[in-house]
């Protein structure tokens, strides 16, 4: 039988035993030998196949190295009762140990929500996805783009670099050449990047209280001490941090507009007083703009990064949030010679963005696309933020407290100590809503009782709903 | 008329003299305030707007401290003559500075290529595009899985690791549950991830000699001290390893099949004794297996994570290699515990990949469409290598050694010692042909003078066209 089921090719390049074992475990795979089924003695099977019995000896020694079969006493070789496949390789603990959290989802994963409320994305359903997606194809059946692309420079593509240099100008002031920009997977790779340029183990990084959570990880990831600076409806506290530069920290982390979580806004005197101490003090300073895009009440402050000529302030961005959430990209603003050493430190975790994709958004950037899917996302958030929160204010006004965000996807709501979060999110995910429990917005050392609301990505139909259901399990 | 030019919001909440401010930077913008053109007096100008001269003297302080305005002597305040976007901002040095050196294109940048000879990458032109783009705007279009993407489990897709889970089952006999894997972008960051989990400053790292400069760089970023482990033509040497094992080093990172750069498969017998080390000794491994896909000889060695049972090995897969080279995808295989730790760690660096992307290509894998490509990309990348080594052996073959490869995408072509490669390189890159120059290869000891010749992306008439561009210009 096995002469005929176990195909030996002697011209090959493998040795004849790892063929033999590749085979019966073809054949134990596709259950032609079943568990339990008997195998041949050695020398019965060399004589069938015409190999020599050494052969068929470190055969068997392969399969059982893998399982597949193994001896069982005066019956000799058996395929295996349990088989590899039946067990889960490597993993003997892996029943007790949970899933891997999400950070962004801290539970109640089981339910399906009907209703989302994040942490402020944009509305992909007004995004110019057609249009990428047009470029994208036509960038794939440009032959050369394809094949350069792969040659192109890590820092991305060079298309939309330089369409970024224009941008960044006429929108913020900032005159970049594209050596001074690296495209990123989001905001959050910037962060990483430019705090693994700059922090070593034991420096000192400035950050507000209360703060992102996904920087200041970063800086402790990187070992970096924190001092947290308190941010109040000003922004962060620039006498705190004139008091710091007497101890020469290494870096401060600001958000200038609608700072994570509280949605704050810089004010323009901290932010020349900033900009002064930044000169005397020659501190670095990583300026996370994620959001400068969507300022409602008058135009955005222009970055710090637009006067400071001396390198000190790195400057990130983000597209994501102008576009479409599951499209992650964003970009850090820095000398030349630290985006040469970024891109260093990202051709280790990631060689290239996918440089077709950034040269079809390179094209929405040229055309005007973009800047007029902008501009109508800014009028249409604007008025999402009014109504949601006239809506808030209306339904649960008394139970909450929040402040109408100047810009920004998100209103910082907090809730009356009455409510426990996490309490009310479990609710909430019973009625089919997902609500955060606040937990990630906390600090180490205070329960601000408060959660994000985005609104950008609500319709009013679905804000009503929401609302409603915040009503029902708050018991108003 | 000032009091024309600019216009002030008193119901605004942004302070007057930042609205003044933002006013007359865009003024000077525009062109309407040309450089050197004196500005009225304070007393004057807060005349003209009905404005506190403190007011204007804000204003007027914030404008220089962006350098849009100085003050000259005896004339007052004038718009500046070199304007700030006349200038790089931050960039002293710009001009100074090369441009970030990408580690895939060594020179040549401004020659346009007709032809390359890449280190081994996937035909795109046989690439399933049209129906990943489907299926990536039917997930878009499907409001649920945007909406949801965001709070989808940072390992990846939950739809994707689910395919995946059963094709690496079918394809490596590796039994892994979803909880095992964790989606990455390329290959590269899954190397990056495990070696940060795994890797302390001053830990020893095994690594192949010749060996993949890009591993390398990760170790050697993290504090690791890397020991060259000689590759000869059966893989690693394994009795290095064995005599390594005295000592307790921490990690052995190798390539089992087709080893970057020189091809080479690891021999059956050096795989099962580094099995027996791995049992007797439980050093962690980390198996990169980024060409499993593509061995024509016989079927692949199976990897060492499907006979090792206790989670010391750590796995890794591309997508990218058997797609298109635009689209990074790679995966690491683990235990739970560390893909938990693994998919924090990506978090801080990449919140997500393109959820919406991944839901994309599940629908591929689950189908049997990536099935399908892969055995058709096989067919095809053997029929290209043997045109290919046909070809480098008829028309150069004296002048060149080569061995043809059991499998991946490139020949490891070594020059004759009269060559100089980085000319050789110059020479093509003025034919149309870019050709590295080898350097990326070599160790830090030896000059190998030797590249990697990509034949999968190539069709038969641009093999004949590279060839002839080499022979001539190595003058055969």
């Amino acid at each position: 039988m096995y002469n005929i089921l176990l195909k030996i090719d002697r011209d090959s390049s493998q040795p004849i035993y790892v063929q033999l074992a590749n085979e019966m475990i073809q054949l134990i795979r596709s259950g032609v030998l079943k568990p339990g089924t008997k195998l041949p003695s050695i020398r019965n099977m060399a004589k069938e196949l015409d190999v020599h019995p050494r052969t068929v000896v470190a055969a068997y020694d392969e399969i059982a190295a893998q399982d597949w079969i193994c001896s069982k006493p005066r019956s000799g070789m058996i395929v295996a009762m349990n088989l590899p496949e039946l067990k889960p390789i490597n993993f003997q603990s892996d029943t007790e140990q949970p899933a891997a959290k999400n950070i962004f989802s801290e539970s109640h994963d089981t339910f399906r929500y009907k209703l989302i409320i994040n942490d402020g994305f944009p509305d992909h359903r007004i995004a110019p996805f057609e249009q990428i997606m047009k470029y994208y194809k036509q960038a794939f059946y440009q032959n050369e783009s394809e094949k350069m692309s792969m040659y192109s420079n890590s820092s991305g593509s060079f298309r939309l670099r330089k369409a970024f240099s224009a941008y960044l100008g006429e929108s913020r002031s900032l005159a970049v050449n594209m050596e001074n920009i690296l495209i990123t997977r989001g905001a959050q790779m910037a962060i990483y990047l430019a705090a693994s340029l700059l922090i070593k183990p034991g420096d000192e990084v400035l950050v507000g209280d209360p703060g992102y959570f996904l920087a200041n990880a970063v800086f402790e990831q990187l070992g970096a001490k924190l001092t947290k600076i308190p941010v109040d409806q000003d922004g962060i506290d620039v006498d705190m941090i004139e008091k710091a530069c007497k101890r020469k920290f290494k870096l401060l982390y600001i958000i200038p507009h609608h700072h994570h979580p509280t949605t704050v806004t810089l004010s323009a005197a901290r932010r020349m007083k900033l900009i002064s101490l930044i000169k005397q003090h020659q501190f670095k300073v990583i300026e996370d703009d994620y959001d400068y895009e969507f300022h409602y009440a008058h135009r955005p402050i222009l970055p710090l990064s637009s006067a400071e000529h001396d390198g000190h302030v790195l400057y990130i961005g983000s597209v994501t949030k102008s576009l479409i959430s599951s499209m992650r990209m964003g970009y850090l603003i820095a000398p030349s010679e630290l985006i040469s050493k970024a891109t260093h430190h990202k051709q280790l975790m990631d060689i290239r963005g996918d440089l077709l994709f950034e040269d079809a958004l390179a094209n929405l950037y040229e055309n005007g696309t973009m800047q007029r899917h902008i501009r109508k996302s800014l009028k249409l958030y604007q008025q999402r933020r009014d109504i949601f929160c006239r809506l808030l204010k209306n339904e649960i006004g008394n139970e909450i407290s929040f402040k109408i965000p100047d810009g920004g996807m998100a209103v910082w709501v907090v809730f009356d100590k009455k409510y426990n979060l996490s309490e009310l999110s479990s609710k909430a995910a019973r009625q089919g809503l997902r609500l955060s429990d606040g937990s990630l917005y906390n600090s180490s050392t205070a329960n601000l009782n408060a959660v994000r609301m985005g609104f950008a990505s609500l319709d009013e139909t679905e804000m009503i709903a929401i609302v409603a259901i915040l009503r029902k399990i708050m018991n108003v």
